[in-house]
């Protein structure tokens, strides 16, 4: 079982959705990624929080396996974020973002943390992801995710980031503001000719489609009857995607598309309720079962030839 | 092979997007689907044009088996409808739209036609799907679309075509205007209590969604390095889900799924084109490649059980 690092951010949420409101509940996108990840793996977080941060989080996350050696605890406040979504529950509207504590965040690997096999760079300042690649011996798998943010403010930095991965993994909008076309195909022939050797897009409530320089895969999301959150969607099927990777070590065309897919189950059970509430109970068999749903959701008989 | 006829429009279309303009060229809902559909099996066609429409298309339309003896010539105009994409291709901005002689069309059928084997109703006034619905003896399948013009301003008399028919092929907008709700397997639930055992949602670009009450069938669009022009992308896709059950008389739920890509499959060349350009001159090899790159592109392998 291969040892998977993630860096990212921890953090204090605020939700409202159509669906009921949470608040100051546990996200961030490490939080999200890992709780998904540890389905299949043990995992390291590297992230900040400040001395607000409640004990009760921490002993969740130790619960899940996951290691708090690089999860540092500084005077101030715990990152926050205030969002809101509508009926089209796709894109969330953020209200408020006060990085406290991540404002300052330099991560540094305790030397236990330098090997890891897998390493994921959430959505953090691509300087910091840089700083993070310096300092670990360059693992099997590396995985990246951003924002426009940064695509449009520190595009060179993130350039230098890609080059040096494996996977970028983002979203649609995301992924035509990099590749800067409206069109997938070309965009991704354009990411694939400057450094990750796949490129994973998620489309929410669309699914999720992965270009690896020959071809593509593509899944729907789960029809979901009721989504009551959509928050940590994107880090959650993250978690799930390396998570497994690291689990197997197997690197092939078919365990690529095998991740893709226990990244979607993972996206599918985060979205059932507001925070990391539905990741809390979920048992592997249940992860298990609706993978096999996602065969029967997909399936058809080719063609004889 | 059984015998399909479809009732809807035959149009002359002005279209821009962001990679060209057409003028005054081959369209309407009628046109796509037959064109399509006509690749599977032989087609009767019920529309009505005016004096004005050029005898080139005529010629096109019998080229392809498609028969026309229910393609009414009336004195007046031909319908027209002028429309432009943005980059976001997957919606047209209707800038006008001249009905003409459609504005006062009545579907008659000519005797051989009253007893066809598979039936399409065209997205045109669900009164007039009511009166074709009283002119043939009841097929072995009949399928549907609609507009939200229809969903919003003649709700009773559609829902009194949905209790009649088969299978109900709507855009996702349309199917949760008609649904009234927001979540799509709750709008699933809703319309096939009501009638159609299948409900087909296309989604343009994220591709399509197959309800049939037990389940769903879920497949991406294929992905395209150029999307020249997505108008009758959605007829096209009825024409090829119908023409391929017509074809083959099969109704398994296997055979249903088999429909869905072929509709994909049709869909995803007409939008390689402006007008009916990539249709006309599209082989059924193509058809059936394009078809088995769709299980590539989706195949995945389950886990043990």
């Amino acid at each position: 079982m291969g040892k998977l690092l993630v860096v990212g951010s921890v953090a204090l949420d605020t939700v409202a959705t159509p669906f009921g409101e949470a608040n100051e509940v546990l996200g961030g996108s490490a939080t999200y990624f890992s709780t998904s990840a540890s389905y299949f793996t043990s995992v390291d977080l590297i992230a900040v929080v400040g001395e607000d941060f409640p004990e009760k989080h921490l002993a969740f996350l130790k619960s899940r396996r996951i290691d708090l050696a690089g999860l540092e605890r500084r005077p101030g406040q715990t990152f926050r974020w205030r969002g809101q979504y509508s009926h089209q529950l796709n894109e969330a509207q953020t209200l408020d973002t006060k990085l406290n504590v991540f404002e300052s965040f330099r991560p540094k690997l305790p030397a236990q943390y330098r090997t890891p096999d897998v390493l994921f760079l959430g959505n953090i300042d691509p300087e910091l992801q840089l700083e993070v690649l310096s300092q670990v011996t360059r693992p099997a798998l590396v995985a990246c995710d951003t924002m426009n943010f940064w695509i449009n403010g520190k595009r060179d930095a993130l350039w230098k980031v890609l080059e040096q991965i494996d996977v970028l993994i983002i979203n649609d909008g995301e992924a035509r503001a990099l590749g800067e076309h409206p069109n997938l195909v070309q965009v991704a022939k354009k990411i694939l000719s400057r450094g990750p050797k796949h490129l994973v897009i998620k489309r929410g409530e669309y699914g999720v489609l992965m270009f690896d320089g020959r071809g593509y895969f593509g899944a729907p999301a789960y029809p979901l009857e009721q989504v009551l959150d959509p928050t940590g969607a994107g880090d959650t099927f993250a978690g799930g995607f390396l998570g497994y990777l690291a689990a197997t070590g197997n690197r092939s065309p078919d365990a690529f598309r095998q991740a893709t897919i226990f990244g979607s189950v993972m996206a599918s059970f985060t979205v059932e309720a507001f925070s990391l509430d539905r990741l809390r109970v979920l048992d592997y068999k249940e992860i298990e079962a609706r993978f096999k749903e996602f065969k029967r959701l997909t399936h058809f008989e080719d063609l004889p030839t």
